[in-house]
């Protein structure tokens, strides 16, 4: 294990009807001008955005609204948002929504107290000073932003997807209500498991040795998502099923698993690039590439690759040795993937080989990528080729 | 799963040398005046206390020294430490040592800031108002109590072992460097081992159903614990074995694995009016009862027993039938307590049956204890006499 620093204040409230405590976490922040930032529509079909509202205008604070956050968040959205907190000493952000809703209102926080430009802290890794309080009520099991400092915004003007890290980014709260995962219909649902499994990938293919706790935590996770993702596709509305992999998802980012080791991250960073240019959905993007890049690193290191398939895939050892073993592995990842209905090639997505070249050079723009293998230009052009 | 609240906001430094950002830990809180709480001589036999003065010298911070906190803290020392709070205005604790001494430091944080006498908030359960902030730098792998808001102290003069429990007594920072464990001698290595052991099985074994991912972490930490106790055994300075057992300790009493259930710590709770009476080592006395608990409440749900069987102890089905593998469980763990050379009953400390009734009655004062099986007066002194 490597020496590591976890901090992670976030407060998660979990479970059916905590809503109710929305207030109270309000209260305790001691803010009183919030800004509410919101998706396409799915929080007002469900009914919660109109509790939300209602809620805050019992409190009788201030508050303004953006809405229309798009999946792949834009950065046009965040410096409206930036724009409204400026003008309206905005004290508090209240995300309600999924992970792009989310990591709009993160950035909006960091954007409206920090010095420099928003895009700054992306594009030239500027370290965030500081940001607004923010709060969130979450309505999709996917990302994990309700329980760390991460953001990922696309500036649609230079087609870059990047991301922000800062603990001053971690939620003061989190409302994680299963419930409200109910009616996110079955594709968004498998892209959610597929993107928490793939956290989970990216910190459990380290080259660290001795985690044998991260690991099992990781193997945890990735065995309780693969059981209940079957579970919530026979039944949307399993509160169980989707209670488990709610949490699942916020275990898969909140730092436990991938403290104290090299993490991966490469085929997130590839992925960032396939949908800065095509804007195809994240965990569609990562269902496709992850199983490639697994056979592409596979010689880097077989052992953990045999740990995964035996351990979470129980894969037998029947003699046929580790590296058939490994690859036996892989393949379930796929099939898992295969049973989702979650894509398995570019072409899935009418996406050629046209601009892999482009992909793979902005890919490594910061150097090589990757932890368990260390992956150049040519590299990351190999692995989307295997995707086409 | 059922609705939980999960907050921790205690800053983990962990690994090898850790102790160098102590000073902007302490920095970082605007500090000033400062109690140190330690033991009985054995951080300065490792020559950490030497060291933690020397940084606190260099900062030019004001300080008092609180020495001597025994195993098992007593309420005397706490109100000692509480006195000197108040007389010289303290408004940090930095607690250097066991679980016994940071117990401590959380005792008299608490004590030094609330209104009641710091012993009503044990005996009559009266919440915590408030606490000054508490930092540690941990040298024994055992309660956990580096990443948590609790405490246990003992009253020598009534003879009572109780617990404290508030978000405003986890630490702000704590310090885990596992070379401090070390010359943390065998048989104290062994008892930390079956506390961390203790607590996980106490949230493991709950009635409250669906509760996957909290299962396999748990199992997770159990599997780990269990390899790195033989291999610590083999060489108390190996540092991945220390550093595993540590994380175990704090993972296991964190919150991560009992939030959302029902626990039980009906084992702890008859344990501290074992060591109440007696001043017995915490973990010697659940070495000894939890293997029996196991037996007495195995009938009240055989299958989270055979789950333990055979995912931590991989008991295999023979077709031996459920109750058989689950018995095969609670051998396995009484084997591997004695592995490690624990006691394994009463009269290895030479504990007879005459204190048995008492013991009983007061486990039980503030109504039955267990969540797996409700346990009332007459369950508890049969446990005590199956430990004979």
């Amino acid at each position: 294990m490597k020496n590591f620093i976890f901090f992670n204040p976030a407060r998660i409230l979990f479970g059916k009807g905590q809503l109710a405590g929305l207030a109270d976490e309000i209260k305790r922040l001691d803010c009183k001008r919030i800004l509410v930032v919101s998706g396409r529509g799915s929080v007002k079909r469900i009914g919660l955005y109109d509790k939300v509202i209602s809620i805050l205008k019992d409190m009788g604070l201030i508050f303004f609204e953006l809405e229309g956050i798009h999946p792949n968040p834009r950065l046009a959205d965040v410096r409206r948002g930036i724009d409204i907190c400026k003008r309206n000493n905005v004290d508090f952000i209240l995300a309600v929504g999924g992970g792009s809703v989310i990591d709009a209102g993160k950035a909006i926080a960091a954007g409206a107290v920090c010095q420099r430009d928003i895009w700054d802290y992306f594009a030239k890794r500027y370290e965030i000073e500081g940001a607004l309080p923010l709060g969130d009520i979450l309505t999709l099991a996917a990302t994990g932003t309700e329980m760390n400092g991460n953001a990922v915004i696309t500036n649609w003007e230079t087609k870059d997807k990047l991301s922000i890290g800062s603990s001053h980014l971690i939620p003061k709260f989190s409302i994680l209500d299963p419930e409200y995962t109910y009616s996110v219909p079955k594709d968004q649902t498998v892209y959610g498991i597929v993107d928490i499994m793939a956290h989970v990938f990216e910190a459990y293919f380290s080259p660290t040795p001795n985690t044998p706790l991260h690991d099992r935590i990781a193997e945890g996770i990735m065995t309780t998502l693969v059981e209940n993702a079957y579970k919530v596709l026979d039944n949307l509305k399993d509160y169980d099923a989707r209670a488990n992999i709610m949490w699942c998802g916020s275990m898969a980012l909140n730092g436990l698993i991938g403290t104290g080791k090299e993490e991966d991250w490469a085929t997130h960073d590839i992925e960032h690039e396939v949908s800065a240019i095509y804007d195809i959905p994240h965990g569609g993007g990562l269902a496709i590439i992850f199983p490639n890049w697994m056979k592409y690193v596979l010689d880097e290191g077989v052992d953990k690759f045999v740990q995964y398939a035996q351990r979470v895939w129980n894969v037998q050892d029947n003699g046929q040795g580790d590296r058939e073993i490994a690859l036996e592995g892989i393949q379930r990842t796929r099939e898992f993937f295969d049973h989702l209905g979650a894509p398995s090639t570019l072409k899935d997505y009418g996406i050629g080989h046209e601009n892999i070249d482009v992909m793979a050079q902005k890919a490594v723009r910061f150097g090589p990528i990757g932890g368990y293998k260390k992956l150049y230009k040519e590299d990351v052009a190999n692995i989307l080729k295997m995707c086409l």
